[in-house]
C-alpha cells in the first residue's frame, strides 16, 4: 500500500503512547492513536481518586484535547484486539488499520496469579473506573457498619485490606488510613477509633523491595503510626466474598484491594514473538521485536534488561522509551547509528499518609515531610495541563488543612452492586 | 413511646430537608435526616455536570459533612418505603423510625406521563447518576459519530434532543449546543457545524410558559441564534431505542433528554391523603396534612396554592417552607399564633448557552449578560460551602477563558452499555 507519509500507529494514551505522539509532532507522518478510554489518565494519583481526595476530573483529560493543536495526529477511541505482522494491520473492534510504524503501549493490568475469580470481590487499581468502585465500596462500607453497628455483620465493613506492599499498596494503605480516621470517623459518630482495622500484605519479607531498606524500615513504621497493621511474609490464598484467607489467618472484610501484581495486556499474545512470565515482549536493546525493526514496545509491555536489571513499570521509563522511539522515527533516513536505550533513572517517590514520603535518587534517600514537598512538586509538576495543576494543589491545599477529601459522593445506590 | 426530646424525622436531603435540620440547630430536638444518597446536590447546576462542565464533586457535598458541628443531627442514607400515621413509624430499606414530628420533602422525579418504558431511552435530569449517564452518551456519540461519518448511522449520534422547554430543557439546550460546536468540533476535525442538529421539543406554544412572554422570546432568539431547532406546540407521541416521534415528524436520534415533566415521590402515596395529578400531598396552609399536625410536606411534594397560584418545585420555595417548618416545631411549647406560610418570590432566572440569561424580579425583566452575571452570582452564593463555590468558580473562569469543559470523562468504556 502506497501511502504518502509513513503512518505511525500508536496503541495506548498512557504516559508512553501520548509522549511519543507528542514527540512525533514536528515528524513528516501521520499518527493515530488509539486508547480504549476517551482520556490520558495521570495514574500516580490514580489512588487519591480512589480515597475520594480527588475527582476523576482532576487527573484525566481527553486525549483529543491534549492534542488539539498537533496537525499530524488523529485520536481513535477503540480497542486494539490483535496485529497482524505479515498484513501490517492492526485489528480493534471497530475496524482495522494499516501501519509503516506501530508503537505498542497498551500498559497493564492487575495479575491475579492465575485466580481470575479474585478478581470478582478485589478491586485493581488500574482505571478511573477502579478507582470509582473501590470509592464507593469505602464510602458504603462506613454507611452499612453504621446501621448494623454493635452486630457482628459490621466488622467486615471496618476491615480493609490492600494486598501488595509495594509503593501502590503503600499509598493506598496510608491514604485510607488517613481519611477513615480523620474524615470518616467525626462524620460517623457511633464508630470508634479502634473498630477501624487496615491491613496491608505483603508477600517479601518486607515493604516495598523495589527501595534500600532503610526507606521500607522509615515506611514500615510511619504506617504502622497511623494505624496500619503490616503483615509481610505472608500471601494470600483465597479470596471469596467478603473474606481473605492467608497461611496464617482469615480477615472478615468487604473491603479487598488488589495492588500485588501486574500482567501485561493480551494484545502482546498475537505479536507471536517471546514473552517473560508476566506477558510482556522481550524487546531488542532498541525497543524492537525480534524481525522487525518498525514495531516498537514501550512501558509497561516491555521486557529490557540492563546492566542485569529489568527496567520497572514506571511513568519515567515509559516517557524516556517513547522518546527514544520518536527519535528513531523520525530520523529515518538519515543513516545515522542508533545507540541502544539507556534509561536515565532520575528518582523515586512514593507516599505515605498525609504528609510523609520517602525519596530516592541515586544514592540519596530521604523521608517525611521534606520528601513529601518534593513528591508534590514532582507529580504537580509532570500533570500534563496547566488547568489541573491547579485543581490538584488546589485539593491538596483544602484536604491538607480541613481534613475533608473532597469527592465523597456515593453516586450509586445500594441497589447498583453490580456498578463493577 | 416516651423520648427525652422529641424526635423529628426528614426525609430527604435537598434543599428543603437539609434546610429544615440546619434550620433546627438550636432547637430541643434529635433530628435523623434521611436520605437515600449520602449528599447534598446542588441541582440547578446538575444540568453543567451533564454538559462536562462541571465534575459531581463541584456540585454535591455528603451531608454528613455539612450536618458535622450541629449536634441535635443524625445522618442516615437509606431510603424511605411507607409511612405509617398510626404508629408514627417510617419504613425504610433497612430498618423503621419512630418519631414525633415528620417533615417529608422527598423531592420529585421525572414523569413521562404513563410511558414508562420511555425512560429506558430518555434520561431524567435528577440525580448525579442521571448527569453522568448523560454525559457518558453525549460524549460517546461524538465517538461513534466520527467512526461511522458519512454513513446513515451517523446521523443518530449526532442529532440531540431536548424533551421539556421549560427551564431546564433550556439550559441544557444550550449548554449542548455551546459545548457541541465549540468544543466538540475541534476535537473532532471530520465532523461539520451543520452535521449536528440540537432540537428543543416544548408542548406549550412557547418556551418557558413560568416566564413572561418578552423573556420567552428573547430565549427564543438567543437560543436559535446558538444554533437549537426549536419546535413548540408539539408533543412527543412515542419514544424508541434511537427514535423520537411527534405529531408532525420522527427524528432519529440516540441522545434523548427527558425534561418534561416531574412527578411526587411514590412514597406520598401511603399517607393516605389527597394528591393532586402529579402526586403532590395538597397540604394545609401550615403546610401540614389534613389531620395530622406533626407531619410536615416541603418543597416539590406539596401543593399549595397561594392567590390562585400553586407554588412551584423551586429551590427557594422549598427552603422557605423548610425555615417556616422549623419555626412551627421550635416553637411549640409556646402558644403564639402561626400564620399561614407566605412564599416571598426573590426572582427567578435561567441561563442560555455561554453567557446569556433571562431574570425576573417581580416585575422587573432583563436579559443577556448582565442577567448572566447575576445568575453566576446567585448560584455561586447559594451554593452551600466555601471550597465548592471555589471551584465552581474556578471551573466557570477556565470553561469561559478557554472553551475547554473541565470533565470531558468517558470512564465506561463501550461495553458497559447498561451503566443507567
Amino acid at each position: 500500500m502506497q501511502l504518502s507519509k509513513p503512518r505511525v500507529i500508536i496503541i495506548g494514551g498512557g504516559f508512553g503512547g501520548l509522549t511519543a505522539a507528542k514527540s512525533l509532532k514536528k515528524a513528516i507522518v501521520d499518527i493515530i492513536l488509539i486508547d480504549k478510554t476517551n482520556h490520558h489518565l495521570f495514574q500516580p494519583l490514580l489512588y487519591q481518586v480512589a480515597t475520594s481526595a480527588l475527582s476523576p476530573g482532576d487527573i484525566a483529560i481527553p486525549l483529543r484535547s491534549v492534542l488539539r493543536n498537533q496537525k499530524n495526529v488523529q485520536v481513535i477511541m477503540d480497542e486494539a484486539q490483535k496485529v497482524d505482522l505479515t498484513n501490517k494491520t492492526v485489528y480493534f473492534n471497530d475496524g482495522e488499520l494499516q501501519y509503516d510504524y506501530l508503537i505498542l503501549s497498551p500498559g497493564s493490568r492487575q495479575s491475579y496469579y492465575g485466580n481470575n475469580n479474585w478478581e470478582n470481590y478485589a478491586s485493581g487499581l488500574k482505571t478511573l473506573k477502579d478507582a470509582l468502585s473501590i470509592r464507593e465500596q469505602v464510602l458504603k462500607s462506613f454507611e452499612y457498619a453504621e446501621r448494623v453497628y454493635g452486630t457482628p455483620e459490621a466488622k467486615k465493613y471496618l476491615n480493609f485490606v490492600i494486598i501488595g506492599g509495594g509503593p501502590t499498596g503503600v499509598e493506598l494503605a496510608g491514604a485510607i488510613a488517613e481519611i477513615a480516621r480523620k474524615t470518616m470517623l467525626p462524620d460517623f459518630p457511633i464508630l470508634k477509633y479502634n473498630d477501624i482495622k487496615i491491613y496491608l500484605i505483603e508477600s517479601h519479607d518486607r515493604l516495598i523491595p523495589s527501595f534500600p531498606p532503610e526507606l521500607a524500615d522509615y515506611t514500615y513504621k510511619a504506617l504502622t503510626k497511623i494505624g496500619v497493621e503490616i503483615i509481610t511474609g505472608t500471601r494470600v490464598t483465597d479470596i471469596n466474598k467478603n473474606r481473605i484467607i492467608t497461611s496464617s489467618q482469615t480477615i472478615e472484610t468487604a473491603n479487598i484491594i488488589w495492588a500485588a501484581g501486574n500482567e501485561a495486556s493480551p494484545l502482546l499474545k498475537s505479536l507471536n514473538v517471546p514473552l517473560d512470565n508476566t506477558g510482556r515482549v522481550i524487546v531488542n536493546n532498541n525497543l524492537t521485536i525480534p524481525g522487525y525493526d518498525n514495531i516498537f514496545i514501550i512501558g509497561d509491555s516491555a521486557h529490557l534488561e540492563i546492566n542485569g536489571e529489568i527496567l520497572p513499570g514506571l511513568a519515567p521509563v515509559a516517557m524516556q522509551e517513547a522518546r527514544y522511539v520518536a527519535n528513531i522515527i523520525r530520523n529515518r533516513k538519515n543513516h545515522f547509528k542508533q545507540n541502544p536505550f539507556k534509561y536515565i533513572d532520575k528518582g523515586n517517590l512514593a507516599t505515605i499518609g498525609k504528609a510523609k514520603a520517602i525519596a530516592l535518587f541515586g544514592n540519596i534517600k530521604f523521608s517525611g515531610f521534606f520528601a513529601w514537598l518534593v513528591w508534590s512538586f514532582v507529580h504537580i509538576m509532570f500533570i500534563i495541563n496547566f488547568r489541573n495543576r491547579f485543581r490538584v494543589m488546589f485539593e491538596w491545599f483544602w484536604y491538607y488543612i480541613t481534613n475533608q477529601p473532597g469527592a465523597r459522593l456515593i453516586v450509586y445506590n445500594k441497589k447498583d452492586n453490580n456498578q463493577n
